[in-house]
């Protein structure tokens, strides 16, 4: 694909999204099948490609872990074929009758789930998003239309062509998979404007990228934002069970969005359960820093900010507040959470019930670790991300997440009186 | 309620929601209760307030239609009671499992209805919205968060005063209704990027209303947008059900949203359909503006421009396009299409098939009126608006509308491996 404006790609995205629309779901599903194949056969290609994004970074000083994340090796890009192919046996989502009935005047009517149209994709250096996304777009019968970051460019580049030529190979528009090339900030500006062109915008990347669409994108979108996560040890708790979960919560990977980042604890239990679940902590690495009545309860911590109760660390960090009861949980939660994901650890089916009710969040567990709010834990097969809006989608946002409902309504000639 | 700056109320209206959720579905329905009632008992006062804003209206020249948007009699406040009983009698949306299941580990996963919070009103003249949509708002558990217009202002603090007594009187906070007094511009823009307060933002009306909120809304928004709607009249069509269909999308009421704009034909048809329904159109007062062949076809029809076809007159005018087959109709209601509601008249299944799929709107219809698109005709009970986006909301929204979904689970102590 020769460079070009992005008014001539918003343009041919918009025509290719017609036919996507359209196409059945063995022809998308074909195409899918199609890309994995060769992901797989080209994957030299994609590691050289990827070595040039790699050896530019290297040199600009880039640290250790975006690197990592900006690496394709043989073993990622079979992730993603394997990405691929999952995606393609999942349901389609395409054609689903939501909902239905007739009306006392004879007609019909029917929600019908529809492809979206054109679904932005604006994201940062990891180019196995590409084909995750780009999968998750043509299954569901919409146009990705994707700007990736400047870093990974050369990888994007090489990803984007194999994926046009799977869809060009199933019978559908290579525009089916559109890419941005041109990296610079002005035009990440202008395509969160392409009002009319693009019919749902998903960022994935961090707070930087986050503001920047809040703040100047003119087409609709789906924030995949923060995660502040709780776990709130109950009074009631199994503090046995607490602690599983916490340290799960926490540790297992610390980085992600659904890791906890803040320990509450009931007042009656701090001093028990710190006891308990604060040295494997330690032993695990983790910093703690505390309120008062924490550090009161368990020796070694830190004084916890406001700031740090506001923060989601994404790393071996803990901020803990001891509560007085239920409501003080609640509250507490209710003004750090980011509405991500939130847990109580209980054995009280009342204080359960109300924190599920009371607590607003994406998710709310009760005796289970933040973790599991995951598309593939929930269910949904594969995740497009983790939506802390309200709007449209919420939590983990599968391949639905990717459509609309049409209402169509069938009548006999009927006109209203 | 004395007049406050936004903050204040933006803070109320915050603190009242948390109330608003938990709300059990009687006590919101005894609050829209006793608010019809209230309406009915303060029916003078209503009606004296309203004369305040009326004199102010006619004396700054304002327009006869205008005028009768804004006007309260006795008539339109029993209109807003029967409403708000009405709205109460619908099924609670809060707390129904949307969906649901248990995961192989054990969780149970469950996503269930919930209230939005805040909802954010933006809108113009008539009084009578302040009532109806804050009644959506409370039965839904949310708060509504109204900014109306000046010329209202008297009216709507008389509707907003009775409204939050019944609130108290039933037990809920009175901040479940807050009205912003201040109708500066500079006031609706800071309304609209109150975020982290408003959780969904509607703007109910004209074009300008809706491009203030597209610049500079910064919370998350439902758009109820223009209806360009086009019947299209098939080589198969049953000419006569097609004149009656087209009589009454165009005529009924020219001045909504769901009225008809554009009469699209089958060359094969166009003659004997215009001979048929023009006279009748004409009769009605019908302003008919056509392309070259649909000139050629019926007489006294002056020149459309694309202009024409691009707009929504909301008045007795009718632009009328011939077209060589179903392709030829697809294409010119996809380029000119607002997204609202399309139909086709047709007795070919084929075609009709191929219509509601390729045609990319809220609502196509099949042999029947447009007019129809509508909650209330669709079997939504009351409805807040007509998304022509596709996001969160599309074509008549109900109370649905009005919420999102938590995911909510159960587990035992499960943790992620």
């Amino acid at each position: 694909m020769p460079p070009q404006g992005l008014e001539e790609l918003a343009r041919r995205a918009t025509a290719a999204s017609r036919r996507l629309a359209v196409a059945s779901g063995a022809e998308r599903d074909e195409a899918l099948s199609l890309a994995a194949a060769l992901l797989e056969e080209e994957a030299g290609t994609l590691v050289g490609a990827n070595r040039g994004d790699l050896a530019r970074a290297e040199a600009a000083g880039t640290p250790a872990g975006a690197l990592d994340r900006l690496r394709l090796d043989e073993r990622r890009v079979r992730q993603m074929a394997a990405g691929l192919r999952a995606v393609a046996a999942l349901p389609d989502p395409v054609g689903e009758v939501v909902s239905g009935g007739l009306r006392p005047n004879g007609l019909v009517v029917e929600r019908v789930r529809v492809p979206l149209g054109v679904v932005g994709v604006i994201y940062e250096n990891r180019p196995n998003v590409t084909s995750d996304v780009a999968g998750l777009c043509v299954k569901a019968g919409n146009v990705a239309f994707l700007r990736g970051s400047a870093a990974a460019l050369e990888s994007n580049r090489a990803v984007v062509s194999l994926l046009r030529r799977a869809l060009s190979k199933a019978g559908l528009p290579e525009d089916g998979v559109v890419l941005v090339e041109d990296t610079s900030h002005d035009t990440a500006r202008r395509f969160v404007q392409l009002k009319g062109v693009i019919d749902c915008l998903v960022p994935r990347g961090g707070r930087d990228l986050v503001a920047m669409v809040e703040q100047h994108a003119t087409v609709p979108y789906v924030i995949d934002g923060d995660g502040n996560c709780h776990v709130y040890v109950d009074r009631a708790a199994d503090l046995e069970m607490a602690r599983a979960i916490l340290l799960n919560a926490k540790c297992s990977r610390p980085s992600v969005c659904n890791a906890a980042e803040s320990l509450v604890v009931h007042r009656e239990v701090a001093e028990a359960f710190l006891a308990l679940a604060g040295p494997d902590l330690v032993e695990a690495g983790v910093e703690l820093v505390g309120d008062e009545r924490a550090r009161a309860a368990f020796a070694g911590m830190e004084p916890a900010t406001e700031e740090d109760f506001a923060t989601e660390f994404l790393s071996l960090k803990l901020s803990v507040a001891v509560v007085d009861d239920l409501e003080g949980a609640i509250s507490h939660v209710r003004r750090f959470s980011s509405g991500h994901s939130e847990a109580i650890v209980t054995s009280d089916l009342g204080a359960a019930r109300r924190f599920v009710r009371e607590v607003d969040a994406a998710a709310v567990l009760v005796n289970a670790s933040t973790r599991f709010v995951d598309g593939g834990e929930l269910g949904l097969g594969a995740e497009v991300g983790i939506s802390t809006q309200k709007l449209h989608a919420r939590g983990p946002m599968g391949l639905q997440a990717l459509t609309s409902v049409k209402y169509v309504v069938y009548g006999e000639g009927q006109i209203r009186t």
